[in-house]
């Protein structure tokens, strides 16, 4: 038999075309009646609805069974509100009856320790194929088929954003807010404890939901990250998916482990894994569905020039700094245009963007400004901004705005911010039901437009390339186990040297010279100036025995450092084993930049690029990326950081190898996913020279996990 | 005659007893026609209204003048909305009446390039005693007399916030925004062309107000910065100040000019005007109405413990993370304040902060441990969060904490954040209502309590010292009004050095020698090792001609030295006159910090303090004070870098000496003060040293403006 499809899988407990409610009561007060009560009140059909309580015989005038099991038809959903002990019995009746999809509503599980009864329920859904949502959830509102088999008061409004929440509080708390808002979902699923159904396995399914246009999670952690990011990389490719993701701090994230029990990976992590799958990360539930709506409602821009159209100039400067903050780019308005834009404001007003049409501005001259822009062709969206004045009807420069907007074709985004009172909010209401996706302040407009450019770059980036590495992988092996069979965590400096030049970062070469003529020969091939230095195990402190030499500029110099070394060293330090003297070539003060790795618990190997030295260090001037790391992400890394100006030729500077730079990157990344037993790599300072001249890792540290 | 006070000399304009509407028209369509009938619509006593008009006799019901000549009582304020032209001749008669203020409503001044016209009313009224307000505004709001003497269609709301606007349109937008969000005002006031009040007067009228709370002003930019700064520091001392600035970016900055012209000062230079008199600064007009709120509703609080109480851990997480975004410390929790609150959750709730009561939280719940927190000496300030459950009501839940805050004595503050619908909405419109700032979302919960914070933080802040500075002015006199004679806009290396000396600001010693004997002198003087530069008008680039030898040990080697140079650069350049040569000490290697100072055409000397070097240029690592910079705000300054971590002593480094650095501060902010004439003052880098070792001005450039 094939396997079912994840959208197959969840369409049960989603769409389900009859649902049966385990646990329901006649006591009003009951959680078990109130679910019964809110699936009639939604609208779903009652002959569908199968209440199961072995106590009664009808409850709110449906025929009562007294197990899921006796129940005369195929049972898609059962949704599950008995207590905690007697949730194993029922499910196994919901086996038995060979039903598609369970909700457990029940709380008293993984969240409160018994960790062992959760994976009880999960043995049990498995074996009988049932995919599992819960426990410890507030339920699953379908505005589609009018599900309300949740303790939410009312279903949301119908609509196109499906909202996935990992905190049920929330759930009931956005229903009534949304309703408010006049925001419109598919669906509201609470996950809980996500024994079973997880939020990756509903971007999958919303992913093929065609009533589901934006899918919104509030996401405190997910516990398979690199799943995550596949999945999310998939989805974000036909729809745009936006995390409210919390915990940025050590005590939220404490507070999260208090509450869900979820694995805490580092903040640092999901945002690099956002980034990489091309998901928008919202900071607060407000800008979560101001995105959604425009995402929902609006079409993708096809570049990047916008106008801002305004009856008055404070909104207008408070949307041009918004602009700045959010990433959109303001065009210079083109003369012709200008002259266009002319006939629709009064001599003082400004055709420069933004375009003030000043506040004597009519239906007409924003309905014309509007059309104008929309059909000239090097524009590509359009902020429209208003402020309620004593002259016009704001459902009036509505009407204006969406004909504008129908007559051109409704190709390209336009976003609004209408600045007023109740008459206000209801010509944003018709705004954003016409496409023209409307806000209350400038600020939400800009950052909505914001949203719908950060998703259409991502759609519009190239390809992600990964080209093949050679390295020399047994040679690695060795020392990483050797090291751990002695017990060691971390890597000596010589053996992650080894290590490095392995995997083909450059590390600067330490040959051992056991003769003058030796020395001399290495140094010819290395190259001048060098660096003699003494190795002995006993010699901790070279500088004090003599046992240093630096700038060597000749094999002249070469004997004559290698005499004066042996000479010193034996006459300071006479009891010390000399097994020869090292050979290097003297490094160069080159840009310093750093590479590192950490492994995240959630999302496995985390690369970093910054800027390297210990000033910088305070700055904090980094990016992150999870491995595998691809040449695009490597070149979008470094983009991110302030030290990338300085290795593209700062001040009229030449520029540095940025190429090989970019390869340390690659390797790094390519090294940490070869070798899980890695925990940390630090490549710092990794010396970056001129363009062409490559890079050289001045230290290098290897740490391991057991 | 005694010279009245800004609030004596505003009242009229804000408070009038009668007010007279000249080009008051019976055409509905006529703003004249609006103001009338919005005063009277407004409920201000239609006796006291006097609409003048000479080819009326009646409108509205009134008996109409043909010249406010002609009004039968005195007149507080007259509004004007005649035709440009036709303003002077009717501000005349305004004169001759004694009217006490007027406000021009009246367009086409400077705002079209008629700045001579505008400057001729601002005579008429100076000449005869009068504020004169605008032109080119939408009129003034009192909510405290009831005078609409504006054409907004309606009067804001009653309450405690005075809201100045140089913005008209965002005016009539936000008298709508609020009445919808039931946000009372004392008074807005459209300020438009400030041809004479401007939001500085407003400040010190509404400072003295015993309507007004909290002070909130639109502005795009400021006339006197200087004035600014000295009236906020005052005005804040008594009544928050909260400023939504808008023109943070080039563009906007140009935006502004063109529909304000406006002077405009750097963003930099007002974000730290505000910083220095403890004006808040919001980010969007609803940030700065829900701050508002705030602090016109909530007690400040007396220490920094904050503890946040939830039913969603959701709800909590948000908070949390809000919380270290928006500055507020919570409190970890004390074990006997733990046990109180447990009595009030489930035992699988949380007394860790967030406390988490569970979605089982009652309103008897939700006013014990609101009860219990503020009962508790080391809690400072509470969040409360609710999202709506199933078994509870907002309202409720809303009476259960105002029982709770009026039974604790309300002296401390508590803002709310209700998740929810219409019942949330009703809920902390409620609580705000009784001095508990609520909202919709934990983030703005949380960031008004962050505002309350910013200004009592600023209120408690040491008052500042300004020490006395020994300086040798007449010595920096001659150098700049030398150079500027010559026609210079800048001091040569030399010139700034001494200009930095006679400030007291260190700078390496360069003396010159003239023979071998006196190189060796100086040599001993300074201490080795020395660095020996040839000083020849001719030489451009020393090292090319041998000039300049480093790294000098002993008066051996400066004889040497000396010998040297001067045969190398007879030799190389022969036709060059050598002046003698330049003895000084080797530098050694210091943190490298930056100075600065740049004249802001609205604010004067911005002092700036930062990371100095290259690198740390791109890192933008830099804070900014206006001057005189007192010894705190020296101090502050440093601290808001991230360069400060470095002279304290990175991973374990020794500190380095900061109050020297300070020293040098203090002394740039004086040198600023005291000679107009300087543009720009550049001490980069600032070598620092260990603590008591001083710094050392490596470079120092100052520029002139004509």
């Amino acid at each position: 038999m094939e396997k079912k499809s994840t959208y197959e899988q969840l369409r049960p407990l989603l769409r389900p075309a009859t649902v049966a409610v385990i646990g329901a009561s006649r006591s009003p007060e009951k959680i078990g009646y109130q679910v019964l009560k809110n699936l009639l009140d939604g609208g779903y059909p009652p002959d569908k609805v199968f209440p199961i309580n072995p106590k009664a015989t009808q409850i709110l005038g449906l025929k009562c069974y007294p197990s899921v099991k006796d129940v005369p038809v195929p049972v898609d959903l059962a949704v599950i509100v008995v207590p905690a002990r007697i949730v194993p019995i029922v499910l196994k009746d919901c086996a038995k009856k060979k039903v598609k999809a369970v909700a457990i509503i029940s709380a008293g599980f993984k969240e409160v320790g018994n960790v062992e009864a959760e994976l009880e329920l999960v043995k049990i859904a498995r074996s009988a194929g049932m995919r599992l949502l819960g426990p410890n959830i507030v339920g699953v509102c379908d505005t589609v088929e009018g599900v309300n088999a949740s303790f939410c008061q009312g279903l949301p409004l119908k609509g196109e954003i499906a909202f996935i929440t990992q905190s049920g509080a929330l759930a009931i708390g956005l229903v009534g807010w949304t309703v408010l808002k006049k925001i419109g979902l598919s669906d509201l699923v609470s996950i809980g404890n996500k024994a079973d159904v997880n939020e990756i396995d509903l971007m999958e399914f919303f992913a093929e939901d065609p009533y589901t246009k934006v899918i919104t999670i509030y996401l405190e952690g997910t516990d398979d990250g690199r799943r995550f990011l596949e999945v999310a990389k998939k989805v974000t490719k036909c729809k745009p998916v936006i995390v409210l993701k919390a915990g940025k701090t050590e005590r939220t994230v404490a507070a999260i482990k208090s509450h869900t029990g979820s694995l805490a990976g580092s903040d640092i992590a999901y945002d690099a894994a956002f980034k990489q799958s091309g998901v928008l990360r919202a900071s607060n539930f407000i800008e979560l569905f101001n995105w959604a709506v425009a995402l929902a409602k609006a079409p993708l821009p096809r570049g990047e020039n916008v106008i801002i159209i305004t009856n008055g100039g404070g909104a207008g400067v408070m949307a041009t700094d918004a602009a700045s903050e959010y990433g959109l780019k303001l065009m210079d308005i083109p003369r012709d245009l200008a002259e266009k834009l002319r006939k629709f404001m009064p001599p003082f007003g400004s055709t420069l963007n933004p375009v003030d049409l000043t506040g004597m501005a009519t239906r007409e001259w924003y309905e014309g400004a509007l059309r104008v822009a929309l059909e000239d062709h090097r524009v590509d969206a359009v902020v429209v901004l208003y402020c309620h004045t004593a002259i016009t009807s704001p459902l009036d420069i509505a009407d204006g705005l969406i004909t504008a907007y129908k007559a051109t074709g409704a190709r390209k985004p336009v976003v609004a911010a209408f600045i007023g009172g109740i008459e206000c909010e209801k010509a944003y209401q018709k705004l954003t039901k016409a496409g023209i996706p409307a806000y209350a302040s400038p600020e939400e407009a800009v950052s909505a437009l914001g949203a719908i450019y950060q998703y259409a770059r991502y759609l519009r980036k190239p390809k992600r390339t990964y080209p093949t590495i050679k390295v020399d992988r047994e040679r690695v092996a060795k020392l990483i186990y050797g090291a751990l069979k002695e017990g060691r965590r971390a890597l000596s400096p010589a053996e992650a040297a080894e290590v490095a030049l392995a995997y083909g970062i450059p590390v600067p070469e330490k040959p051992l010279a056991k003769s003058e003529e030796e020395a001399v020969v290495i140094s010819n091939r290395l190259g001048y100036p060098v660096v003699l230095e003494v190795e002995s195990p006993q010699i901790i402190h070279k500088t004090e025995v003599g046992g240093i030499k630096l700038n060597i500029k000749d094999a002249e110099g070469v004997r004559k450092a290698y005499r004066e070394i042996l000479e010193s060293v034996r006459k300071l330090a006479p009891e010390a084993t000399i097994k020869g003297v090292i050979v290097r070539k003297m490094i160069p003060q080159g840009k310093e930049v750093i590479v590192g790795m950490h492994r995240d618990p959630v999302f496995g190997p985390v690369i970093m690029f910054g800027a390297g030295g210990i000033l910088v260090e305070l700055m904090k001037d980094v990016s992150f990326r999870i491995a595998p790391v691809s040449m695009e992400d490597a070149e979008e890394m470094m983009k991110e950081t302030k030290v990338y100006a300085l290795l593209k030729g700062f001040r009229g500077e030449s520029e540095s190898d940025i190429e090989s730079v970019k390869e340390v990157i690659l390797r790094v990344s390519k090294l940490a996913l070869d070798f899980p037993e890695i925990s940390d790599i630090d490549v710092n300072p990794l010396f970056t020279y001129e363009k062409g001249k490559g890079c050289i890792a001045v230290d290098v540290k290897i740490m391991m996990q057991r």
